[in-house]
């Protein structure tokens, strides 16, 4: 197997190539945004609305946003050609640069970016398995609207599913209310109700979600968007969560507590298709091309 | 002047050469930990006292530690004297290492350990100037016991702070009460009584706060390690931070409240002096030297 492309600040390069300095506030500060797409029959999923989500990122960080859209599309295109990567996940990353070690920074630095590839989890068009969350304790600083890479709290959360064998973590707040999935947003199904958070400073607003929350209203499924508990999450009839990375899946199980029989529900199939029909029927065209 | 010496992963190299890939879990999830030591005379200060910290920081997201304590320190001695840093400060990153984006990790990675120095801020045998300041809400996470880098919400502070014209941030919980300043500890001192938040997960267990104590209590001073609000902390007769980068500083200034006039107070410039004093009486020798 050849060795995987990496876009690295306006070069394509071997990924034993690409390197930043250990100076750079990625590093030192986790001074960094991030997005992960989707790609589905070579393209991006959803691809302007995470380039919306990357600049109101960049923006509460006053971190100038380093790339035309067009351009980066092109670029990021270019990058899914070159590895050859028909289905998977796409990863661009933007840090605000390198400087001598201090918290506080100025308008000289210069943002450093990459992009990679990396294949799928799940076949979009195959039959999703339900997977199991394990819930654990939210973390996360008080920012989670920002898509930065201050990740630690997450990396815990999903350690400690991934030990336990389950697919995700749920997190819970200290209120005993569910915030998200470890890096995914979290929806139930109860009497034929779409349930979801609504989008604050407390949880990341899930591209996957929206466009999946469009899906819902277009077929005319009632949602509520509210804070809840796990004790009502685990009288839930579905659960599922959406992601760039898995688009929607379904939740068999909560912890030891099973979810519609531990198998996929059939409002949670019927999103994930219409998520998957949305997606390939809004595949973004370049307006200067 | 010639290029900065900068160590990584077992070599002395020019800043310009001193990279890591861009998969390195450093810059995809903050997945590192990190130490920063005062230079004074030459030696690290407090060196023992730090690798203890950075140890319990490894051990609590399972990072093995990458060194023997007595090889880093000759390691971080070596590129003291390659940088003739007489004084200033003293940087050593640890990471879990690079690997394909996945948040839970496996026992597989290999850590990337990178070290470099800066100058100081304030010479630490002259007078040192009576800081201001900003108050800022405490955005971070809820385990600030880890020395990571997940250190966004403290950009943020401090650059609040920077901008305002002040020198530091003051960080504020949602209850009102004083966690710590954004990258050093806060004390106050109140009918001389030295009074200091207790250490938990809330706020970082300082090392200078710690040997700094240490001086306090041979001098006798009487200390109450409480949490503390704002208003209680406006009404103090001195206040006072500590940090590797600074040893101990005076609080002139917090927002538009004067403190102690603005100047220097007798028991912060007394504890600097001590501090210095005591950490030249503990600089480290390898037992195996």
């Amino acid at each position: 197997m050849s060795e995987r492309i990496i876009y690295l600040n306006g070069v394509y390069i071997n990924e034993g190539e690409a390197k930043l300095p250990v100076l750079d506030r990625g590093l030192l500060f986790a001074d960094a945004v991030y997005e992960g797409f989707g790609i589905l029959d070579g393209q991006i999923v959803d691809f302007i609305y995470h380039m919306h989500r990357l600049e109101r990122s960049l923006g509460e960080l006053s971190i100038p946003v380093p790339f035309d859209t067009d351009e980066i599309f092109c670029v990021l295109m270019g990058l899914i050609e070159k590895n050859k990567a028909r289905s998977g996940f796409l990863y661009l990353h933007v840090t605000r640069g390198v400087g001598d070690r201090a918290f506080h920074y100025h308008d000289k630095y210069v943002p450093n970016v990459f992009a990679f590839t990396q294949g799928e989890k799940f076949s979009a068009d195959e039959m999703p398995p339900a997977i199991d969350l394990l819930t654990y304790p939210d973390l996360r600083w008080a920012r989670r609207d920002i898509k930065s890479t201050n990740l630690l709290a997450q990396v815990m959360a999903k350690q400690a599913a991934n030990q336990s064998g389950a697919f995700e973590a749920l997190m819970v707040d200290a209120n005993g209310l569910v915030t998200e999935a470890g890096s995914s947003s979290f929806f139930f199904i109860k009497d034929n109700v779409l349930y979801v958070r609504p989008v604050s400073q407390e949880i990341l607003h899930g591209i996957t979600r929206q466009t999946m929350l469009r899906v819902a209203k277009d077929r005319g499924i009632a949602l509520i968007e509210r804070t809840f508990s796990l004790e009502e999450v685990l009288a839930a009839d579905e659960a599922l969560i959406t992601a760039s990375s898995i688009y929607v899946l379904p939740v068999g199980k909560i912890d030891d507590n099973v979810i519609n029989g531990g198998k996929a529900g059939a409002f949670t199939l019927a999103l994930r298709k219409g998520y998957l029909a949305k997606a390939r029927s809004e595949f973004y065209t370049p307006k200067t091309s």
